[in-house]
């Protein structure tokens, strides 16, 4: 009698990113949750997830959160996000750990379109312009269906800094970047606003740059404070807010790594830029004119993601 | 000209329970909130507070989350909970538990009354009831202000089972607990309902008996599961349901472990019961009559908690 | 490129209820809202609709809410909900009212019908029990999609009353009501609680009783104040909670005017009974054992609504 | 023993747009909220005011909410928001309208100030400028204490037709305004922005001037096709915005209409300007460069005001 009709979103990598990411999707209710990681730690999946679920009558929310180290349960997913792999480690070379990783998509990618020939995959894992790329290809699926994430993080730290900078809500400041993530990124401060005001005309040049190259840094920051493992709340925030805006079809503007075929003059390429995100993935990049320090930026930064990507395998 | 009126909770111990506590009290815009953990694990918890930061513009909430070791950041706090503590380890007597809990009990104590002599103070420290107690005293604050967490927590992990067992809506299941934590609790199974009706009319009692079996040893499952740790999601959101009673003067009938003094034939003992928490923390403890059965079992979680408590130093 | 999926609702009668409805139900972005009056209300329903819509970016929900007379609109519903229908009136008799909305019912069903075959209707009209059924005949749809509200909003009323006299918070306050809405309501107070305990353990039997009878004349206390309409807020949120269960499937035990085919030992005939409401609509009636007296009362309610039933063309 | 820490909000005028105020400030559980109305509407008052608690089981709310006419239930509000007031009719001159709603502001005022003389008012009744001025006055208030609606739902307005002409989240569309409400609107486009990208270069000129047409008469469109009687929703949520801002201490930038004494070359004189709202009410006016153009506008925005404020008493 009964027509399920609940979303379903699967999330692979059961660490802490993953974990949390689970956690705020079932809390939203925006659907039932599928927390997946490699079978040695089944047990440990399973434990977040009976764990988060035991959270429901408290915080009040229904919503099924389901720990497992099989794929087959992520069966029918709207959405799959990625942020399983491994963070580089002292000693490692980065191209260890851009070919380890890109192991981990083509492996965790192969079981997702399996199980999920029609869902839509969010790719966090590191470095992230490059593992879309991989799930990509690996998928064969549409280009709208495959996005990076890193700009939503990236504004989320930058307009945190900016709110304690103004001493104003964070409600009020917006951000905008474009490119890679990290150090690659391109702030678009001419575009970033608190209340509609240009931060230009608010914060002095040299506090403005200060809070940009503190956003550069921003992943860094929280890795040296934490001298063990890596930021995972703002990530898994960021995360939700993108599979969201698809969950329920929201046309939100947000800033994603989409795959440009001629946009800002690049082509077969994964780089930051702002799109439209609803029920269709990625429905549209929006091209904006650049100055010539903006381009130039841009450029590097699509070089970065091409070297990255000249050591796939 | 600003009076400032923002609400402010320190949560004590910035591990994984501590900090889950701290980004739902922040999500909820219930208050800022101080985190705090000892001086060796500064930049840790700087760490995890700047990242939770990180999410609220994001996530659409604003309050300020700290991170520290110096508890003068904690000053003027409304609510303050102690999450703070070891926890038993293979080889480890329960005696030495309890001994070394009671210290940093005492010495946690100490900072939170010099700093906020106005708060009511929460604990979630294992063995809870021992360590309520030790605060109480180490205080010198009234019983309505020094509360112990257990019941929310078990309610919540009993209705998780129930609702799964009957395939419905975690709404609409309640749980009702009294005396010590796990092993030592006592469940009261008529007065627990879904959807009013009592559980016994709807599940069959061998089911039930093993959920509530399943309840008892409900945090040493996600012990065993996550072979390193324990559950943190679920004593979370029952640490922020209380504190949100309390900063919000709810007045809600929930089950807390509280101070007695002739209540429930029982003096000079913390035990779980059920409360109305509101403004002046537990503003009432609600007697109820038992049958003999369940006052035996209660009987013997008091005597439990008093063998715990002839530990202390 | 898109596949839309956002769920669609309709409410049809755009007075106080339905634009309440419509309004909470865009708020939860629950659904796009279509709100549906008479040509001759063409303009206010649109006006209404618009207001609304212009509250979404300060309340922060993304939903379409659209007024109009025109049915073509609601095509594709999930759920339609029903408040449309004449309020009686000084002089007016019992029959005219009933014989005037069961016209109202069977030419707004046959518009649903036409634009919506999937849909789960709900119906709010008075009286309720005779509108239901209507409704389910001239649909042809199966029992479970035709659903009757009465139920969710005598609870409200009396868990807020209990909640008043033991000042408690009303999150913990439950109430339990069978047969029809008002006074043939048949409240089952010993299925009702606060925190969980037995309302008659907590409340001298006069001031229970007092409040039982408050609640039958629920309706009409508000009317009387108002002194020109009825309640519309609380209804609203009735619906609105209906809708939700089904909407995300969440399998809410909720009580709900169903079609009985032998529980409770009635046949052809609407009643108010306590059910799993899902995806599926009303995917169970739970059926309990009654004392005597309540079955007494229950047979009155049938009674008054097979009276009633008997006018209808 | 309880320290009683509710906020508390009075809403004077128990029409639509008081009570969807005073609703939507409950449901928020931003504070108990107090409805007053002249005691002619004593009975509709206290009948709306039950109706939307007897809701709040169902929403989830713990609010209390009260309808009187008698100003001393307000005793102690930590905002008073004044929507009381007629509405322009047919017939009526411009200076009968500003001289009746003087006579309510006077009146309202110094019943506000008796019982709260601490408060922070907030002022909704049009001619908004004049009557905010008029409060100040009676009040003896300071400026930052006294504050007018009009930017948030103007810009409510205007970002719910970007939206619909982009096809994009509401969320993500920002608007700006100066000056006077309706039509002395000075709409900053240039300040106004999707995904941050500045709507001149997103939708053509012709269709944005429309847009800011439209949003001037916003008003009246709403008027217009209600037939009878004004907006409700979309004032009602800006209220709240503005309240939340105050009462969370969020330090929100927002346009409200602040006394000027000398911001933008203007000295007594209330304006439609960008403010930090906090606690302390207006925090700050937030002054820009204007160009020639704008400057013109508000100029003549403000010599609208005080055409009005010359017909005060």
């Amino acid at each position: 009698m009964t027509t399920y009709n609940r979303k379903k979103v699967s999330v692979i990598g059961g660490g802490f990113t993953g974990a949390t990411t689970a956690f705020l999707l079932a809390q939203k209710e925006l659907a039932d949750v599928v927390l997946v990681d490699i079978p040695q730690a089944d047990g440990p999946t399973k434990g977040k997830a009976l764990d988060m679920l035991e959270a429901s009558p408290v915080q009040g929310f229904d919503a099924n959160i389901t720990g497992t180290s099989d794929y087959a349960e992520t069966a029918g997913s709207d959405i799959v996000i990625i942020t399983a792999g491994i963070a580089r480690k002292p000693g490692m070379s980065r191209d260890d750990l851009v070919q380890t990783n890109q192991k981990v998509m083509k492996a965790v990618t192969s079981e997702i379109v399996k199980y999920s020939p029609d869902c839509t995959i969010i790719v966090l894992t590191n470095p992230v312009d490059a593992m879309t790329y991989t799930v990509l290809k690996e998928s064969d699926f549409p280009k709208n269906r495959v996005i990076g994430q890193s700009g939503v993080l990236d504004t989320a730290r930058f307009r945190t800094f900016v709110a304690q900078e103004l001493q104003v809500s964070v409600k009020d400041v917006t951000g905008f970047v474009l490119g890679g993530h990290g150090d690659d990124m391109v702030p678009l401060v001419r575009y970033s606003y608190a209340g509609g005001i240009p931060l230009e005309t608010l914060i002095p040049k040299d506090r403005l740059d200060a809070i940009v190259e503190r956003t550069r840094k921003g992943g860094g920051e929280i890795v040296q404070l934490l001298g063990n493992g890596s930021a995972y709340y703002a990530p898994a925030a960021s995360l939700v807010e993108m599979a969201e805006a698809i969950l329920k079809d929201q046309r939100r503007i947000l800033p994603a790594i989409a795959y440009l075929e001629g946009e800002y003059g690049y082509r077969d390429l994964y780089l930051g830029v702002p799109t439209i995100l609803g029920a269709g993935g990625i429905e549209k990049v929006i091209e904006l004119d650049l100055t010539a320090e903006e381009k130039a930026g841009l450029d590097k930064s699509a070089n970065a993601v091409r070297n990255v990507m000249s050591i796939l395998a």
